[in-house]
């Protein structure tokens, strides 16, 4: 654990509530020594697979010994488990919705427990903000260098709740993927890998179809084509983005995640 | 003091204007030792009555020592006073509109100063941008020990400005509350509390009315009860919360603060 | 350089994306003792005016030696070059758009390098996110003492793009300006300078004229006059603000950015 150990939160609140700030001082009030970075939170209400997103994204760019803590956590209080995983060089907290997926998805060895040790809680546990009352103490705790193995019982990593990820799949001649995520500029970025259109075609063999509109090779940049034309880049995060040069795709032709991308190899 | 001393913000400032890192600019440039902690800053433009009720709820999570800086201001640069207060284990600071009326409520042997010594301000004052001004600034030197005291003159408790938070009635056989805060999901969070529910009635012979709508019973979760059904569950903060279950209740249903909630015992 | 540094983010990539959590993680990887700060975050999307305006009138409150990372960068992965600025008592970092366009305007001396050094990039740099792969590492080794002059060559000052914001004008008997920002609360902000209107004419005598509307004198705080009527007054940036007392001026009257304001002297 590094001298100052670093705590990361990501979640639904929005900044109107006086939640993301209320879990920082009940981190604070157990470790005032640790530094809290806030990761996401304008992540849509209740949208478990959008924090997937966000955290399988992110979270290997901070310093090894970051304790994530990621609660969009639409079943609090009910029988959804609290779980601390230890994954790679990182420690997560949070519920088990499928929040974790991609995490579990990129990482081998992972270890997880369930949070039931009730001195690593506030005192008075709600039923509708374990934010507050469970994860953000669990974390805190953790950053002082109790173990996750001291929060409560292991948990049989095929007992976990995970969503769904779609993955490309080939059909014919094609490749047909999906957008998984709509950007805060209204980019669309699908399920479709470097690695997987790698082994389909070239890159300026291809021809992506999406909403009936034909895009035809990779652009470099944002910058490359005519304002307003739908293109076609690799995005940060290494999948394929669907962009409307210099303007927000999503507001203004109402794509959004779940849209069909057929990629087919050009004559 | 600790170490490091935690300064808080609460504002409605919004992230687009640089004033929230304007304020921490200017803690940093005269306390670089302290720890800044945004405690909530999408409060809706000029609404007074929900920053008290924000930082009512939270800010006795944080450690003993915190100072809190609340700027929701809409009568800047007019006739109120700028304000420091002490108040529990906490100091705060501010103006006297209102927004500490939940600390006085909840706090005894309050003592009040008056902001008014120029060695803790910004050399140059604005009209319109106190939090910047005097508001940051005097939060900084109390992180470096000066005393409350220091800042200016004491001032009676009483000639406060005080909201009027409505505390719920007995009318007839029913107790009569209202919504008092609408949160990020959406949720109404009503001024009925634990402790007056309880001296009314037990919790399952209850039932509540709400614009016409009638809900048997609380559920212990946001997670109970049918896609779409109105559900009532105590909050995080120990006040009763009207829910759409899974949606939107605010958004969808259109009611607000100020509704009423009427809770009768059942046959 | 203070003991810890301390380094701004002003973007436009709002809360939801986890795009300023991982710049974040970034710096944090290459320099876990530096301080970060939030400077603005919802900067309209792609505004690099915006992003100026704001970075202009905060940088100065903050301690000498701060680095001021802005990247709101619509032209990212195409020609324009990332730099690193000396200027007065700050360092910068960002794209050559204008976004440093006020700064060039305040400070003199300002000494420019173009950010090519391979090894302080991350080791992949993706052709859609510089924020992440370019400015926060570079601001990271910043923070560590590397000099600009490490970061690659020199660039001539006056081959830096720069944004074209307009100055009032004397039109005949009046002073022409236009609102060059609307903040949060729906005010608008005019280039009109404390200076240039002493120049023209005392505050008591004139008479401002925008969309029609004559506005007569200035007011002292947001306080005065009665709900609803448009006054003008002194912004916190030295400029002069019209407002709508109590209301939002922006989004009930539909005047914003460009609009042109005509003051005159009084008879």
């Amino acid at each position: 654990m590094a001298d100052r150990p670093i705590i990361t939160l990501l979640t639904d609140f929005g900044w109107g509530d006086g939640h993301i700030g209320v879990m920082k001082g009940v981190i604070l009030d157990i470790n005032p020594d640790c530094l809290i970075v806030d990761l996401a939170h304008h992540i849509s209400p209740h949208d478990v697979m959008g924090a997937a997103f966000v955290l399988g994204q992110t979270y290997t760019f901070f310093p090894p010994g970051t304790i994530h803590v990621a609660v969009v956590d639409p079943g609090v209080g009910g029988p959804r488990k609290p779980l601390v995983l230890e994954a790679g060089d990182y420690l997560f907290v949070g519920p088990d919705n499928g929040v974790f997926t991609l995490v579990l998805k990129q990482e081998e060895g992972v270890r997880v427990y369930e949070l039931i040790e009730e001195r690593f809680r506030l005192p008075r546990v709600s039923q509708t903000f374990h934010g507050r009352d469970i994860f953000a103490p669990a974390a805190a705790h953790l950053s002082l260098e109790v173990t996750p193995e001291e929060m409560g019982p292991a948990v049989d990593i095929n007992e976990l709740t995970t969503l769904a990820i779609p993955d490309p799949v080939l059909d014919g001649e094609a490749l047909l993927g999906e957008v998984i995520w709509v950007d805060h500029f209204g980019n669309l970025v699908t399920n479709i890998s470097q690695e997987a259109l790698g082994a389909f075609a070239p890159d300026e063999t291809i021809e992506i179809e999406i909403k009936g509109e034909r895009v035809r090779g990779l652009k470099t940049s944002y910058e490359e084509g005519e304002e307003g034309e739908v293109i076609a880049l690799w995005g940060s995060a290494g999948f394929l983005e669907i962009a409307l040069k210099e303007r927000n795709l999503h507001s203004e032709l109402g794509w959004g995640r779940g849209e069909k991308v057929r990629i087919r190899r050009r004559q």
